[in-house]
């Protein structure tokens, strides 16, 4: 079990499917550029659930650094239960991101958005959805069928198109051509794929552990701790390492298991004593990062390559993902069939 | 240990402190309404954290429902440690929430949006701190020196500061006087004080649960989480019940604890058949509720007064601040020192 999953092989097929969606959806991301510029956008909602939510995480972060834009998750149930939805500003953007485009409460975000006349745009794998009928700007995600309950090819598609949204909002012809770099440095990090089936193995009997990232990898923080709880019913709570000190880090005692995502860039300065703390806790440090200095304190170390801080979500999730393919596998759970779950889940 | 702690005291001192804050803080929160109104604002981004992050959840959804007003949370890291914080909107209220106002990433984010030229407000329960000297208006919260690091009191001032805030931007009679009531209800409410005491005992070996809240509550199912982790290291994660139907339901097995926040209200027909589905997949069922059908379903009942839905987490927190502290006691922890933590955490 493992390697013979449909999730071994869409976790795999991601770098195509980046790559394909750079050959083929350059366009309508543009387009939703331009027309957010011309429009003078100021702000963007985003509705999303589950996996997808962590895409509008990191969207929350890359769009306000790299384009100063204030970006918002929204609450569903206002719109869909209450029908006390907020009034939003004209200048806002309303985007749904969702790999179905199913989801009633998300839908419904979308059509109140339509309804107060602001322009509404959706990230979605499944252009002929309820969602992407509300939706004024279309971006599919093109990651072909996703069979496996556990979404993953669709999450690293969500985040390059979250990228390339970015970078041509700010016209950034370096980050643009740093993302067509992408799919060789994803085949890269795939590369530790049977590494990481040996590591797995020691946490086999882990009941409980949290995963801590901050700004850009926030969302990595969030993703990988879903990817656990879905696959491997592992209780993994993810964190801000601001958050964590106010209050959680107080569950730390040795062996505790926590998951660091600390790549090179702006915050590193910050969170090496942070990680630090942890490890003269005598937490178990599980340590993701492109900094050697970080992957040196980890008991565990998954590294991936050298890329710029906002880029790095979409190479940070992939060992997280083998990490809870293969601990599921250590733990003889089927990661194709993960107990409670449907693939396409209606909530309102 | 339990009743002769100071947390104790602090939990009990909450309906004279609330009492207090309506006897003379209305003027402060009305003259920020009249701004609000007359500065044409349109939307609120909240900077805070822990416990205070946990006021701005509940404010996220009482000013969306009640007042229209789209209200998001914001990232402090932008501010502080990227420094490229995003351009408000001109019509943005900035409010930072900290019951000590010291922390300086919150603080930046309220030093950010006055050069930015938008009307700032901080609610605090330090009126001379550095967050208050940033705020144009400032709500004192006038819960006395908080000693507990656990933050109790200053939650519910902080949540009773919010609802004042929505009554008087609604011109709303009924919640003012429905407000006025609060003292005396929640003088009732913990008057289940020693039945939490007995209750807790069932769950002294528990490592794990987690907390399920929507709406207006999803706030109070973060706060309970937090107090549980800060007080009894247990490992407790706070949800919505939609987003867990999206991936963590399949943590689900018998016996797992489950807290459930589910007051009578628009979301009770939603959440009733979540609370079916958790009891027939054998779950440990605490219920957190003022409605009979819901608490008859739980294996522990924590009962609140009826108040209507949008004040329910002002009450709906204290069993959960309650079991808290008594199952710190019942581990024989001591809730006044909880490991790993100080009162004032500075983060940047």
């Amino acid at each position: 079990m493992g390697s013979d999953t449909i999730l071994y092989r869409e976790i795999n097929q991601q770098p195509d499917v980046i790559e394909r969606f750079a050959q083929m959806e350059q366009d309508p991301v543009k387009k939703l550029a331009h027309r957010m510029r011309d429009a003078g956008i100021r702000q963007v909602v985003v509705a999303a659930r589950g996996t997808s939510d962590n895409a509008a995480r990191y969207a929350q972060y890359l769009l306000g650094a790299n384009n100063r834009l204030p970006v918002s998750l929204t609450t569903p149930s206002l719109f869909s239960l209450y029908q006390k939805p907020p009034l939003f500003a004209p200048d806002t953007l309303v985007l749904g991101i969702s790999q179905s485009g199913q989801s009633p409460d998300i839908v419904s975000v979308l059509a109140e958005a339509k309804r107060q006349n602001c322009i509404t745009a959706a990230i979605t794998n499944s252009v002929q959805s309820p969602l992407a009928e509300q939706a004024d700007h279309v971006v599919g995600l093109r990651a072909g069928e996703e069979r496996s309950i556990a979404a993953t090819k669709t999450y690293t598609a969500q985040l390059y198109a979250v990228g390339l949204l970015s970078a041509h909002l700010a016209d950034d012809s370096d980050g643009i051509a740093i993302l067509e770099t992408a799919p060789d440095l994803m085949r890269q990090t795939l590369s530790m794929n049977s590494e990481v089936e040996r590591l797995a193995e020691r946490y086999r009997y882990v009941r409980n552990c949290v995963v801590v990232g901050r700004g850009f990898n926030y969302s990595t923080a969030f993703e990988i701790a879903l990817k656990l709880k879905e696959l491997t019913y592992t209780l993994a709570e993810p964190y801000s390492s601001a958050d964590f000190l106010h209050g959680p880090v107080s569950l730390i005692e040795p062996a505790f298991p926590v998951i660091v995502v600390a790549p090179s860039g702006v915050l590193l300065p910050e969170l090496q004593p942070f990680v630090q703390q942890l490890r003269q806790m005598d937490a178990e440090l599980l340590c993701v990062s492109n900094d050697r200095s970080i992957l040196d304190l980890g008991r565990t170390q998954f590294p991936f390559p050298s890329v710029p801080e906002w880029l790095s979500p979409l190479f940070a999730i992939v060992p997280g993902q083998l990490f809870a393919l293969y601990l599921a596998a250590a733990r003889d759970f089927d990661p194709d069939r993960p107990r409670g779950l449907q693939k396409v889940t209606e909530t309102m």
